[in-house]
């Protein structure tokens, strides 16, 4: 590893061309070909070499091809989803509950690897988050971020699931009750990448315009607050 | 944008790259020079097309220049550092406790150009949130992960302050009340990124064996549990 590396100008493009590209995929797109070992590897070092708060590395990992285990997992998902499709059902219209339905949100069973990760609190103080408390919990999302782009790099689909009970899949996989799941991840080779979002190709939400989330020195100087 | 584009090994190869040369960046190793547009729009947009839950894109980018503003979070920064010394003080033997009051751990004023990102909540269900309600903050979590991977391919360094008094970043700044803080970044060129993070090299934390983080399964087929 050469100190003090200087990037091109190739680099910067391709990584956005990576950013661009990078999906959430469902089961409708995922294969059942297994994960090579060599890719499996270079994703969870993109996860083991992201950021995180005083060098904490708060994350754990677990790998999860176990039907059993994928079958709770799933049995939470749609316990979850119900609960939610209510929800919806009450705050928007018929047709946006419909289009709710509609969607398949998780490819727990379709995917060939999960991967459960959580965040490992201390119980003693960490530098850099003894003001923001939610900062080891957000190193673990920069390791999932590095993740998925590594996946994306290598064709590699990820799904993040988030409709589910967090205590019920912490209990599928016995973690430790101290844990907390961040996030629950299908993993597979695709069929293909879609070319945009899908809730952006189906208008479930616009996407923002620049002007609207960039502000200059302060939010009074912008006009639309 | 092509659809359904396939990298070859190079692109993974150079992410690998990125992703380990990336580093948390402070006040000793950032120059002046003002950064081009060109790479702040890269940068920016690296962070509005990462992944958000429901297509939620829940971010908002306060651009930073304002010496006023710098020194309010500055003096935020040193009052709630102070505390952290306290804690460590009492928690840690005195050559930690040494070893942490040496330490630069921000750039705000080195740096030419600080980016305060915070999470705006909306008063709407939102598509993957209902069960896990922190999704909203880890979707801008990943943005500035993916900012963080941008800047470091154009040679650019970040460093996350998160020593400071969220509410009174938010003070400086006029945000809304609804509106949190979710990371503070300081952003320059840089003289040099160091090999390795800081706090590795001055063994303030170990890096964790690969065998100690990641598990086949679950918990329980782990022997070092």
């Amino acid at each position: 590893m050469t100190a003090n590396l200087r990037f091109d100008q190739e680099t910067s493009d391709l990584l956005e061309q990576i950013i661009r590209h990078r999906r959430d995929v469902r089961g409708n797109r995922f294969l059942s070909t297994p994960i090579e070992q060599g890719h499996l590897d270079k994703i969870l070092q993109a996860g083991l070499h992201a950021p995180s708060v005083g060098f904490s590395q708060p994350w754990e990992f677990v790998l999860i091809e176990n039907q059993n285990t994928k079958q709770a997992v799933a049995a939470s998902f749609k316990e979850e989803n119900d609960k939610a499709q209510q929800t919806f059902a009450t705050t928007e219209g018929q047709e946006r509950q419909a289009l709710y339905q509609s969607l398949k949100l998780e490819g727990i069973h379709e995917s060939p690897l999960n991967i459960a990760v959580l965040y490992k609190p201390q119980d003693k103080p960490i530098l850099g988050q003894t003001s923001m408390t939610d900062m080891g919990r957000f190193s673990v999302v920069c390791a999932v971020q590095n993740m998925w782009l590594m996946a994306r790099a290598l064709n590699i689909g990820i799904g993040w699931v988030s409709i589910v009970n967090p205590e019920k899949v912490k209990t599928a996989i016995d973690a430790p009750t101290d844990r907390e799941l961040i996030a629950y991840l299908c993993v597979g080779y695709v069929d293909k990448f879609y070319d945009k979002p899908e809730l952006e190709t189906l208008a479930w939400e616009q996407r923002r315009q620049t002007q609207q989330v960039i502000f200059k020195e302060s939010y009074q100087q912008h006009e639309n607050n």
